[in-house]
């Protein structure tokens, strides 16, 4: 019921990126519960972050938790996109479980490594499809309205549009992104910029899904540099790196700026 | 049943457009139980028009049929948008009512002029954000990838983005983006080179969700000018025509070409 009540936004770093009060509550409500019964488990979280808590993996178990991605989605009428994430980390970087849940669709999609994932219970699938011509990319603009990175994205998107592709999706969050390719909604989604907790739910429940997650110049995914492929098969995914015009935002896990 | 087991596709005038049997088949049931007990009404439909049938408004009632738009989204995963438009038409271009389903999410969104629009019987009311910078504009890539229409798409998706808006969509069909705009869950959606059975339905139900209509270029909308704004209110209308670099595809009522 909080969550509907308690629409007080203030403007994070830029005024594309909002923040919640029920944002932080949520974040403090899944950190303490966690905490009792498992004093010793870390956590990542984009409020802790925001408020100067280091972002890095140790050797502990570790929950990435993100209470309210898209927030924007959220302030709007309340809908699209509640989510958050849960991933314990047992050996570097391997993610035990992951939930995702859209609150506009009612759907709660889960995964636990080794078991598959689901949506609502019922067991998720990725696309067949290996021809990009008849497949569906997501991707997002994120908030950096910085003209050089803007051109990149532009000419990523164009690129990939004029594969041609089937036609191009926005969900409007990475997770929801994410949970359409583990579905078979659409084939791949790609980005740079988004963060850990954007990701780290998801990419297990794409994983788990069948799908394959790679860095956007191809390598392996790592999930503290921002950039992603996930895709239906490695076929799929490696057509669409090489439309991409890569950059790197600074790191999840770099020092903290001097402020 | 039918629109489960029946996804053989053939390919319409380009790969980017997919059209299914169950497509044309669910508009010719459409049509024949309506012209049973209406035999004066007419129809036009995405279907019948490309098998040459004539696309022009009349003094008598009309119907303006797409049973599956997004067969994209239908083809992909069975999911996304199945949307029949009907709408009946008075005195042009007046519309009686407008009937969209989203098999994904299992919403019926309708609307009856004078009375309001609906989802799953729920009342629609569209944002009461005011500024654009809050906002997020929903729009689609189309079919076209002719390189001067893709110039422009992305001049003025560039423009808009960095107006900058709160945050950009594509969910896939005009329909349920409009739909999103209806709900309040975008504020605005915009495109160039969608059809009138893509929007009739819908555009009946942003104007009873209290939102407004307009042309591209800021004047009056029209349906068959391939054309629109649709928007939670005239600011924001206003504000994205200016940032659009407008083209006129050929109107949906002109003459057939000689093939």
């Amino acid at each position: 019921e909080a969550l509907l009540d308690d629409r007080k936004v203030m403007t994070k770093s830029s005024s594309v990126d909002l923040v919640t009060q029920t944002d932080q509550k949520v974040e403090q409500l899944i950190i303490q519960s966690v905490k009792e019964k498992f004093p010793t488990h870390r956590f990542i979280g984009e409020e802790s972050v925001a408020a100067g808590e280091p972002c890095i993996l140790t050797d502990d178990p570790t929950w990435i938790v993100d209470p309210i991605d898209g927030t924007t989605n959220f302030v709007h009428a309340g809908c699209r996109a509640v989510t958050w994430y849960s991933a314990v980390r047992s050996l570097l970087p391997q993610m035990e479980f992951g939930v995702v849940f859209s609150c506009l669709e009612d759907k709660m999609f889960t995964a636990r490594r080794g078991s598959g994932a689901f949506c609502n219970g019922e067991p998720l699938q990725v696309s067949g499809q290996k021809d990009i011509q008849r497949s569906i990319i997501a991707t997002e603009f994120g908030s950096n309205r910085d003209p050089e990175v803007v051109d990149k994205m532009f000419s990523s998107l164009r690129n990939v549009l004029c594969i041609p592709v089937h036609g191009m999706r926005g969900a409007g969050t990475a997770a929801i992104n994410m949970c359409l390719v583990a579905s078979g909604c659409v084939e791949a989604y790609y980005e740079i910029g988004m963060h850990v907790w954007d990701l780290a739910a998801s990419s297990l429940i794409v994983s788990e899904a069948g799908g394959v997650l790679m860095d956007v110049e191809g390598g392996a995914a790592d999930l503290m540099s921002r950039r992603i492929v996930a895709a239906n098969n490695r076929t799929i995914a490696e057509r669409i790196v090489k439309e991409i015009h890569p950059f790197a935002p600074p790191r999840d896990d770099a020092p903290p700026l001097q402020q």
